[in-house]
């Protein structure tokens, strides 16, 4: 069975007896995501969402609920193992928690095992032994290689080479834990030499976020063609950059503190099995770009290898907090705007025999549109600052203020299908201290 | 007591009862470096190199002949628990081992717990959380910078920024693991587009690693004057490249695949205390460098955070070894030809909030020395390949071909003091797969 096949899991006349799970939400019973939660006070333990609720899998795995071969996997205190898990195993249980939560029969021996959403602490689902972002986002890299390299925006390798560069993997946190202002290095290019302070130029950046199932031995490169096996799943990524210190830090290694202080991710793992039905054609490559090199090319994942997603990033500011305004839309788009399959990039990052690990996390770079209601970072959206927007609260914003939440919200959609989300991904920002 | 005050365990009149400990040798009794070692067909588990025997420090903590304090830190399966102690709690631990090791009177009940060094695998001492290599070797900057960017060796950032950037670290492997030769894409100037195959460009660099200790939270940076509490220890890192890779893909955001391969290195964490007779003044910098900003810029830093260490590095190909004949010295240096110290590295790598963690990793970059005999990579040595070393079998190299194995040393010395080694950081190359 290949990963983009779809079963009955998928079926969309298929409903959950949790209420909240039955309208349209980010997570229906077509979903079931898997996250860590810890309802308060206690400590984190693996569960799966539904509607707007959580079903305690610990608690389930305890009374023999689930499947022998991945009841211990359950009753870790990280998501690692189970990501470990080989993709058969991790169908089985997606059919079983599948069958709980959409069977009634099985709401009396669950009702104790729901909790409230709204009522848990979600922690980062994995222990994160490597994190890559990659910078596969076509049109970003050319709006941000415009402000940094005018004359040479798009780099000769973009269309070989899935560019990447290694990411901090210790700072990465959960939605909802703010995020302080960076202290750091900046020079204007009118200084003669660069002071320490707080940036002055914070920046989000949207992307989507992908979680490494099974792993790879040291020097054995992942095939193109089984590159999907290696996939757990996806969340959204917000990779806050300080550009001011990235312009002055980047070359020639890439950015370094302008990234690491803080990425925020989704808590949620949405598996590779849920995203089966938003399976798509890899968008053709323009008139004149080069055909990928061999080993990064595969008929299959041309047919099945993009993700029918949609992102959008909004900002709410304090003031219009204050105000009762909603969150305003920064921006939104499909990542079918990358240029590099998911699959493409796990290829690529082993090539070279680099071995991944469960639990190891990529980010696929910002995710941009073409257009202006679709650039997914302040430093293309207001070009570098010089264009602010205009806030409903009568505010403007070049880059990110003290008191700003971002966050970014996804959806897959596909004719035939019930839509699933991703969760949110949100954090506010902090003065620096 | 600072970290780099000298104490009795120090005194080079002090000798262990281990004879080999007793002449010039890399561990004397002065030294006790940590490491993770594995009799053939054991586990791993927790010991200390004296001479060359190895003491199981586990099997001396299950019989209480360890501090109660650190006993459990001890039984671990790896060195994390022992890397986060206070400084002082491992400095205890680094007397009552000394005492032990040089005080006869404990050699009946050391004895059975003494292996031979010969005998035994050594591990990753600990597991790397963060792997982060910097680029502190000026001279190193600056020979490579040269060919990469002729007009621009040294771009204008290098003086206040300790340049750096994340590595990868699951293919970090002990010393004796050997390396297969990666595949990847590069694209010589003269062609139209890349190919993709084994590297034609293998290269080592020869880097002082630094084994970090006690963590900071996420948002806290670490101020310089108390960056040196948190550096546990050393080794030896040798940070294998592949050259056409690396001048291909590492624009813009640095070098990815061309390093992540695998990095190589010597399995000893020589401590901090131990390095304590071996700090010197930073050199100062030339005549119109500026000074460092202020975050990084500390007195007792200047006269006591550099080190007197001596690093080489030698190479022997498959037919050195058939004839019988010895490693052939590459180069070898002071790594006072660091620009930046570690602990400013350290300081530099919390100022932004970003958290460390026991057992994260940092290179230093390459050390070279302004002179030919002290290029540590062969990139700079053979000047990109062009002009070839001869060697004593009669062969020449312009990069590591399959076969040859490259080993790094080092030997920290000071007057009035015994010199400690960090031991060796070999690897031979295996053909490509």
């Amino acid at each position: 069975m290949n990963w983009w096949t779809t079963d009955d899991t998928h079926d969309p006349e298929r409903t959950s007896w949790v209420d909240s799970a039955q309208g349209h939400c980010d997570f229906p019973v077509q979903n079931l995501p898997f996250g860590l939660f810890a309802p308060l006070g206690l400590e984190p333990r693996i569960g799966v969402a539904i509607g707007d609720m959580i079903l305690d899998l610990r608690a389930c795995a305890r009374v023999g609920m689930v499947d022998p071969a991945v009841s211990g996997s359950l009753q870790e205190t990280t998501l690692n193992q189970l990501l470990s898990l080989p993709g058969g195993q991790r169908r089985v249980l997606r059919h079983h928690i599948s069958a709980l939560l959409s069977d009634p029969a099985h709401r009396p021996a669950l009702s104790d095992k729901l909790v409230r959403a709204a009522d848990c602490v979600m922690h980062v689902p994995a222990t994160i032994g490597d994190y890559t972002d990659f910078y596969a986002g076509i049109h970003h890299a050319n709006n941000v290689g415009r402000q940094f390299r005018p004359d040479n925006p798009l780099l000769p390798n973009y269309k070989y080479v899935p560019i990447a560069y290694h990411g901090r993997a210790s700072s990465i946190r959960a939605s909802g834990v703010p995020v302080r202002r960076p202290m750091g290095q900046r020079k204007p290019p009118e200084a003669d030499a660069p002071t320490f302070g707080p940036t002055e130029r914070l920046d989000y950046e949207l992307e989507l976020g992908v979680w490494i199932g099974a792993g790879n031995e040291l020097g054995t490169p992942i095939p193109i063609a089984q590159a999907g096996d290696h996939v757990a799943g996806f969340c959204l990524l917000n990779d806050w950059s300080a550009r001011d210190f990235q312009a002055w830090e980047y070359q020639p290694l890439g950015p370094f503190l302008a990234k690491s202080f803080q990425s925020t991710i989704s808590p949620w793992i949405v598996t590779a099995e849920a995203m089966a039905p938003f399976r798509i054609a890899q968008p053709l490559r323009p008139e004149g770009d080069p055909e990928p090199l061999s080993y990064l090319l595969d008929a299959d994942d041309q047919r099945h290898g993009a993700l029918a997603i949609t992102l959008e990033a909004l900002l709410l500011t304090r003031a219009m907090r204050d105000q009762g305004l909603a969150p305003m839309r920064l921006c939104q788009g499909p990542a079918a705007n990358l240029y590099w399959t998911v699959q493409q990039m796990v290829a690529h990052h082993a090539s070279n025999g680099c071995n991944l690990n469960p639990g190891d996390l990529l980010g696929t770079g910002t995710i941009s549109a073409p257009t202006r209601d679709g650039l997914g970072s302040m430093v293309e959206l207001t070009v570098g600052g010089k264009e602010p927007i205009h806030l409903p609260s009568g505010e403007t914003r070049g880059f990110i203020e003290d008191g700003d939440e971002i966050v970014l919200r996804a959806t897959a959609q596909a004719e035939g299908f019930v839509p699933i989300g991703l969760g949110e991904c949100r954090a506010v920002v902090m003065e620096a201290k």
